[in-house]
């Protein structure tokens, strides 16, 4: 029952595309990660995902469409929709996410690919 | 897949205690809430809750002691246990929770008790 401020959560880690835990609630994570460049095209089976900027900018792209996200913008990313979270400069993103939930969804890479359930 | 400001979202409504859905995902919603005064106490028994400060500070009271949150700290409430939020000036909230679940928790009020389901 200690909050988190999450301007120190964020400051505890420099990787990119390493989601940290913040916070688990109800199944469900809330993730703090830091992005630079563009991940993999993916997408999740099961889950929805949220995208909560905090710092920065990023744009989430879509295979018909790109929605850019500025700090206190979020979007949810329907379960079976194939994305691609980018950005040209640092981001920080918080995402809202059931616990087992792989970063890069149906498609494993040796480099993107982040270990589950790593606190912050 | 529409993005969303949450600045813009805490503007189209300025009741206090009546949480509004911004999002839905995984049984899950994100819920916008303008708070000030003091909320009766209660507890969710099958639900964790979280609270993240948007903006003005606010405090979550439990029966043992009081956390002060300001902007960009954020607090889960474990099930069960008591709590009561309150503000001596507006604060805005954005919280995490099962979508079933009343803002009252075990305790219904016609004052504070709030509908389920509003979108903002």
């Amino acid at each position: 029952m200690d909050k988190l401020n999450l301007d120190d959560g964020f400051a505890r880690f420099s990787e990119h595309w390493r989601p940290k835990v913040a916070a688990r609630l109800n199944g469900q994570e809330v993730r703090l990660v830091k992005i630079r460049g563009e991940f993999p095209w993916h997408s999740h089976a099961e889950a929805e995902e949220m995208f909560l900027c905090w710092k920065g900018r990023f744009r989430m792209e879509f295979r018909d469409r790109t929605v850019e996200l500025s700090p206190g913008e979020l979007i949810v990313v329907p379960r079976g929709v194939e994305h691609r979270p980018a950005a040209d400069e640092e981001a920080e993103i918080l995402l809202f996410e059931p616990a087992g939930t792989v970063n890069t969804g149906d498609f494993v890479d040796e480099r993107y690919t982040a270990p589950l359930g790593v606190d912050i």
